[in-house]
């Protein structure tokens, strides 16, 4: 058997910052050589960072990507790093295709290299392009048809990237092929609910497929509305998980593997093999060293908890508030603090995102705000220490009804712009950026008001179900000895419990409550995740056990506020996940899925509205 | 030779509405029936509509598309008008496939059928799948491998769709070696500006290829962002333009050809057939009848004058307000007045699309309005005849500006946005769709507010340089006469030729001008078409002869606002193309094109900014 000591450099990089991810290569390269590590691998493209979308297009930036890669691997060896393999995913083209129509042009590679004593020893790519959900990689990348097979002290180490693990065939079939014993994957995988099951259990099965030990490396930290929550693991031949980092936290994973012997010879070349899907990948072998390590004791490998359920929504929305906020330049935030749930665990994220002292709040009472709006606002605001000031609007409410004759939603809806109005004003007057405080219940059923509470740059909880916005403010509320980097510990917990507590109501009239205008949270989120989530049709839906009548009605209200966010795009990006992305609708569209037929009329649904508004 | 008489139906349809399409062919084909052809062609997916996005994911309604084509096949014989074969576009799936990750779930099919004698004769699908600009097709559709030849009174008809006559290889390759006599091609085409000259080259190119005369059937009509401009033609098979649609207007398109004599021998059945493009398709043989048609005189085809560049701009505008607002299920419009020539522009283009009386603007003066902004504007409402209303603004920024101390920007963008909530809350009150007025090159530049004049469900002249809006105003002044259906007639020009005439001015400060902030419009249109369209670099703009410190700056103020509007969705669907759309950038990026690095401040450029403002 042969030893090897493989680190998984689990970093935080920034789309564009060609110069500082390249630092960060490294830096994390030096630590890695610190601890005595053979190789390194970081994660997909981690030199230009992921998803550069568009600016893959741009010939100036394929070309910078690849200049600052030749220049890290020169720089690794200038500083002494030369001598230890190491694995950077960056943004390269195709030279031997000439462009034609569809076919991104500049024929882009999501590519991924091994630096070298000074030198880019091998350059491979993605071959299987993912271009669903949030990925849409055929407008950006031509596939990649190699499959890198290192051999490095004695042992053959083949190189994928991301989905190529995700798809049958393709580089895991032809690492088999190969016989190498670790095959080493580069990944910008995007955190979703519960997919870290979902990760181990296809990482073991495709190192079972690959006859080989394998090790999974994933970028961490918030890129516009995706967050990558690391969760870095290394399984071996047989799928067992022998070592992984921790989640939403940048890490060095150092895992000592034991892995069998390649075979004495080795033939530097290239050979092609079939890939089991319909192509041809050539397998290139290149001789890094070829003697083994001489023995040593292994480590136990580092095998992190994963933080559970809520846990991981938590340290997914906390990433991605910071990393939105200081990828962007900002240093500071401005929200609205109603005094209810929603506003209060968006300020409680964005203090422990980037603490208390930059987080603005603003306190805006009307007519119908009732007293303890603004009691509990205040106890949440001396809790934790956050900025607040209250700016009444009654007086420019007055002014508009001065001229205007408002009604109904149209009045209600004016409430909330002006008060989206104060909170722009402040942000373009001192520079904070606007966090929107809507959920994702009420921005699926269109109980928002656009250009009011939807007005802002970034909306923490808007793909967070209601039900889930309360099990997260009791979940944080008893996290007072703190979860670092992701939660500050706190002498009372945070969330008053009378916010908790209390019925949730908009106070656009006197007495409203949702429970006016929708059924009981609990009932609404499970019919949402079912409609919206699985996409199950009207007929899936009552079989399944829904309400009829509800169904007919969530529909309607789904329908009407998905077209509406088309038709009037309202504001925030979002994370841990995009919910206005994933669902891509055709805004002049006469076809609904229930059988009433039904028009939204985009003037008419786009505030706080009762099923009989639509 | 053979004769045949071919009826391209370019027809408006509406996405979603199965059942109004359906009715659609069922109309058209009587008409083309009236009219003694012996085949008509609608266009790409025609059933369904164009694009109908994430629809296509849907399982209930790739069912009902199926279920519809069935039916109207059955209805058309039930009609009398079974015995005229009718190509039809619609929405289906390969059965023979099972759902895996990386293919559109369902393997959706941009389908085309014939419908004949009750039945459908035969179901091909689109073999090239076009992903780049606007269409994102890998994402919906799987690829289609059939090419059917069907033999129609002696002659051997082929049918393609769409992309397969731009990309090489596939269906055109196969119809020559299938020996066909015509091509016919369903088509979802966007106008853009110059592209009917690009669209017979292509069409000469092919049949000269394919080696046998080309039916081009366009859809017409707008859809969101895109406007489809019809302009079906047909050419001979050394590429002769025989006939031509008009542009922007549906028409029954009725040309007699005289087609080569089919060999007298056929065998139904499928023939696999190279398509030179890496893949092969199946020729599927089907005899609908082999008599001849009986020697008649033809007609001499209309071939419609293309309308020249500014009226097909114009033509383009027109159409797509009229049918968003039409398929929306909208009646009437409101927009801002200012005295300027946008919002003069967009007043006219909306009064030609649906009528004078469902215009409704307001005037809203703040205390920076000139005198001559009020009368300009009063002169424009006089002249066409819309509704007007006048809303001052003083009492509103008042109220705000006594419990905020809002400076610059800041104060500026809060009388748009104050303008922004009078709209949305006339259009909430009664109903009307709001229009923003902004250009192409202010909104490129980021001269605009967000939540303010950015406000609104349509921009119909967001994608209109400055000086193409100048360009337009004059001539639709000079239209008086009219052109139907797209301009009215009308007894004096429309726009106030004072509104042309006068500089350009946002009137938020005392005095302002827009060449305080930004360079002459010529110079700076010129440049942003070199930088935005043709996505030239730094270096390239300044070889092209640009001011280099201009180009510096305007790159800045470009990429600086591209973020913006993906950070803050700034509202409106624009015609006729989406600006934004175009041009993905992750937000969180730290590369420029520039060399100086610029990492733009969202809270700071979304207004009437100036460079120092930057």
């Amino acid at each position: 058997m042969a030893q090897l000591r493989i680190a998984l450099a689990q970093v935080n990089g920034t789309v564009g910052d060609l110069t500082g991810n390249a630092d960060l290569i490294v830096e994390w390269t030096r630590r890695a050589a610190g601890r005595g590590a053979h190789l390194v691998v970081f994660p997909e493209m981690f030199l230009t960072g992921y998803p550069v979308e568009d600016l893959v297009l741009r010939k100036s930036f394929v070309d910078a990507s690849i200049e600052t890669l030749d220049a890290t691997a020169r720089r690794l060896a200038d500083e002494g790093l030369g001598a230890i393999p190491v694995v950077a995913g960056y943004l390269d083209r195709r030279a031997d295709v000439v462009d034609r129509v569809g076919q991104p042009a500049g024929a882009p590679l999501d590519a991924a290299a091994v630096l070298y004593e000074g030198r880019v020893a091998v350059r491979t790519a993605k071959h299987h392009l993912p271009n669903y959900g949030v990925f849409d990689e055929y407008r950006y990348f031509v596939r990649g048809d190699r499959l890198p097979v290192l051999r490095l002290h004695g042992v053959d180490v083949a190189v994928a990237v991301c989905e190529d693990l995700w798809q049958d065939g393709g580089p895991v079939t032809v690492t088999r092929e190969a016989g190498a014993q670790l095959l080493v994957v580069p990944n910008a995988s995007p955190y979703e609910r519960n997919k870290d099951d979902v990760r181990l259990e296809l990482c073991a099965r495709r190192a079972r497929e690959a006859g080989c030990a394998l090790a999974y490396v994933n970028l961490v930290g918030g890129q516009d509305e995706l967050v990558f929550d690391g969760d870095s693991l290394v399984v071996s031949g047989t799928g067992e998980l022998l070592a992984r980092g921790p989640q939403f936290a940048e890490d060095l994973l150092v895992a000592d593997v034991e892995l069998p012997d390649a075979p004495a010879e080795f033939e530097s070349g290239e050979t092609p093999a079939d890939a089991h899907d319909g192509t041809t990948i050539t397998i290139e072998r290149v001789l890094l060293s070829s003697t083994p390590v001489p023995p040593y004791p292994p480590e136990t490998p580092p095998c992190a908890e994963p933080l559970g359920d809520l846990g991981e929504v938590y340290g997914a929305l906390v990433l991605g508030v910071r990393d939105y906020v200081r990828k962007n330049g900002f240093r500071s935030v401005i929200l609205g603090l109603s005094g209810g749930i929603d506003s209060a665990l968006v300020a409680t994220i964005a203090a422990d995102a980037i603490g208390p002292d930059n987080v603005h709040t603003v306190l805006m009472p009307s007519r119908y705000s009732s007293e303890h709006s603004i009691t509990d606002a205040e106890e949440l605001v001396k809790r934790q220490g956050i900025h607040a000031r209250t700016v009444p609007i009654r007086g420019m409410v007055d002014a508009y009804e001065a001229e205007l004759d408002l009604t109904g939603l149209a009045a209600e809806n004016l409430q909330a712009r002006v008060r989206g109005n104060i909170l722009m004003g402040l942000s373009n007057e001192h520079g904070h950026l606007v966090l929107t405080t809507g959920n994702k219940s009420e921005l699926a059923t269109g109980y928002s008001t656009l250009y009011g509470d939807s007005a802002g740059g970034f909306g923490p909880i808007k793909d967070v179900p209601k039900v889930t916005v309360f099990a997260l403010s009791e979940w944080r509320n008893a996290q007072t000895a703190g979860l670092p980097p992701l939660v500050r510990a706190s002498a009372t917990p945070p969330i008053p419990q009378n916010i908790i507590d209390k019925p949730p109501s908009a106070e656009l009239r006197p007495g409203q409550l949702d429970t006016d205008s929708l059924p009981p949270y609990d009932i609404l989120d499970a019919l949402l995740d079912d409609y919206v989530e699985k996409d199950m049709g009207h007929d899936a839906l009552i079989a399944a056990g829904h309400d009829r009548e509800l169904v007919e009605r969530v529909i309607r209200l789904v329908d009407a506020a998905e077209y509406k966010r088309r038709q009037y795009p309202p504001g925030p990006k979002i994370t841990p996940k995009n919910f206005g992305r994933d669902r891509r609708l055709p805004i002049t569209n006469r076809w609904r899925e229930i059988a009433a037929p039904h028009t939204p009329d985009p003037a008419r649904v786009d505030t706080k509205q009762t099923a009989a508004d639509t």
